[in-house]
């Protein structure tokens, strides 16, 4: 099996996985005796490993179960009072997150329409709050993050920054860019699944979503994920070959052109790893049964939604049309090797082929 | 070091860090290629086991990041549109998850006044969700959750038990006894940090706290914690020796009331691991911090709340009015060895007499 599914989660890292293992069997962080000391030295440790990857104070990363809880915990804390904007292209976290709130269109590759974006905050009478993902989990592309920090500081908004695609990948200052909070999720990473973390500016207050025992400074009530979170910290800043991965992608990408296919999202910035694939007037479900029997592992769209393959909505808000439903999400993951691309590209061939054929006969009947 | 403080966290179980490191690096869950059916299969089997553990439904297990999260999960499917009562001594996750609910008082052994629920449920107009905890984290004490559940049943009352710290301890059929939902956490019973369920009567509709990717059926959004997840569904009925460790508890009680010292509800069915030691005249914290330098990790009430030690809200509850200061909760692990009751002894003995000095210094002076 060739997994070139790294955007639904990464391999898991070694060092991660290390980490996570040495975790398990602590105490409890909050108990003061030692055992209870020895493992809060691990989560505060873990947390100043993060404030540092992300130029943060360590006071002000929140560690929670996951992205799901992160971003749900930003719009929560961040909103409140607030009007919100998102992306046309978010995640579903961020979607449900945020009933009710004005859409910021994109172009066709993908990019959030930042002039619409400046008129909307011009036009609301109040702060807003502003979503937007650092990369997107479909297509990979990047929005400007650094100019929409600038817009969102001129007219009194606050951008939280859903950066789970982005953080190992394609890493940035972003609180130097202007955003006022991010999401992370360690398994999008190479962590062990189970904790994520929201990472705040400076001092900003957050109240809770879920409480308790007063964790995390009363911001995240519940027992922290000790072993999940010292893999999230130990998995932050691995080394990862961007250029190695991004070639890669490149040769997979020619080829598929070169059987028809289309690639979304090439006119803007995108992550290394991730190539959009459409072919045309086919399903996208009938590509990815013909891929995973071929060895080959990789997605429609987000992994979120237990085994429903949809139309996808980011590629729909890009004016994608048919091919919305005609698309394959290809994300490299870190330790990809080399045979990788050769195995995937004969058995896209080998899929294109027999859907032409389908195709035909279909055409014949 | 002598840790004694299980109900803050059990020591991992073998087969839970075993079953926990071998989910770690799959797929994610919702993907439907190969590596995803096969980490999907992992949390099917770990549902079921956990199902058929609690006498449930498979489908009627939601996994979430823990007690906190189950039990605020609980609170708002199940409290939505009802009057919520819940229990003095309640654990802070439903207190925080439960603001201005109508309090259910205790008896001085920290059990529920049934009479006085049952009046409150039929002087309430509205349907009632009541939330009883199982067993008391501070003293072990059990409320008698069969006759809360046929109160309940005679007035259209939902009943959520916490059952956290019972799991494994004192195992029931809740569901049998009239519960509508149980929050249950692993690593209270020996699995990894970062995973815990709610489990509800068959059928029961559940709507979610965290959005997402529609993962969970719906009820709870975002990628699982497998691996904790895994964990927990093989720490659940791992042998348990119950009996050996109530003799254990027996005897360092006899030995500390020889000292001086008092036992808190002890007129009630208690867990068997569980005993709230309360050392007249002597503070909480001097107390955990003298064990705590003879080797001995127990701690003042509940572990939750980052290194605070106040006055418990449980015992104050049971009206023991200045010894709610002056007590501390030994409890004991699963795997507790036969030479941690002579240690606990001799440093309990060691602290009192030094305590006793202290108090004779202080009338001197």
């Amino acid at each position: 099996m060739i997994y070139l599914d790294a955007n639904a989660t990464e391999p898991l890292r070694p060092e991660a996985g290390q980490a996570a293992m040495a975790a398990m069997g602590l105490g409890n962080p909050s108990s003061i005796h030692a055992a209870g000391r020895a493992a809060r030295r691990v989560l505060e440790d873990a947390r100043e490993s993060v404030a540092r990857f992300f130029g943060a104070d360590s006071k002000d990363v929140i560690f929670c179960s996951g992205a799901t809880e992160a971003n749900a915990l930003a719009v929560h804390a961040l909103g409140a009072g607030r009007v919100v904007l998102r992306g046309a292209t978010e995640h579903d976290a961020i979607r449900a997150a945020t009933p009710g709130a004005e859409i910021i269109p994109v172009d066709r590759n993908g990019q959030a329409d930042l002039v619409a974006l400046e008129a909307s905050l011009a036009a609301d009478q109040n702060q807003a709050l502003v979503c937007l993902m650092a990369a997107n989990n479909e297509t990979g592309v990047l929005h400007d993050i650094a100019a929409a920090g600038r817009i969102c500081a001129a007219h009194g908004a606050l951008l939280h920054v859903d950066a789970v695609q982005a953080v190992g990948r394609d890493n940035r200052d972003w609180f130097g860019l202007g955003a006022a909070s991010i999401a992370v999720s360690g398994h999008k990473f190479g962590a062990p699944m189970g904790a994520g973390a929201l990472i705040v500016s400076a001092g900003r207050a957050v109240t809770p979503l879920l409480q308790g025992g007063g964790q995390e400074q009363g911001r995240r009530g519940g027992t922290p994920a000790l072993p999940a979170i010292a893999g999230l910290a130990a998995a932050l800043g691995a080394p990862y070959e961007g250029a190695k991965i991004a070639a890669y992608r490149d040769e997979i990408e020619a080829f598929c052109v070169g059987l028809g296919a289309l690639v979304l999202g090439t006119g803007a910035p995108r992550l290394p790893n991730t190539s959009c694939l459409a072919l045309p007037g086919v399903r996208a479900d009938t590509q990815l049964i013909a891929l995973d029997m071929g060895g080959i592992a990789v997605s429609a769209g987000s992994a979120c939604s237990s085994g429903k393959v949809a139309a996808s909505h980011v590629l729909e808000a890009m004016g994608a049309g048919n091919l919305a439903g005609q698309a394959i999400r290809v994300s490299l993951p870190w330790n990809v090797a080399a045979d990788a691309v050769p195995a995937f590209c004969a058995a896209y061939e080998k899929m294109a082929a027999r859907a032409g054929l389908e195709k035909l006969r279909l055409g014949a009947a």
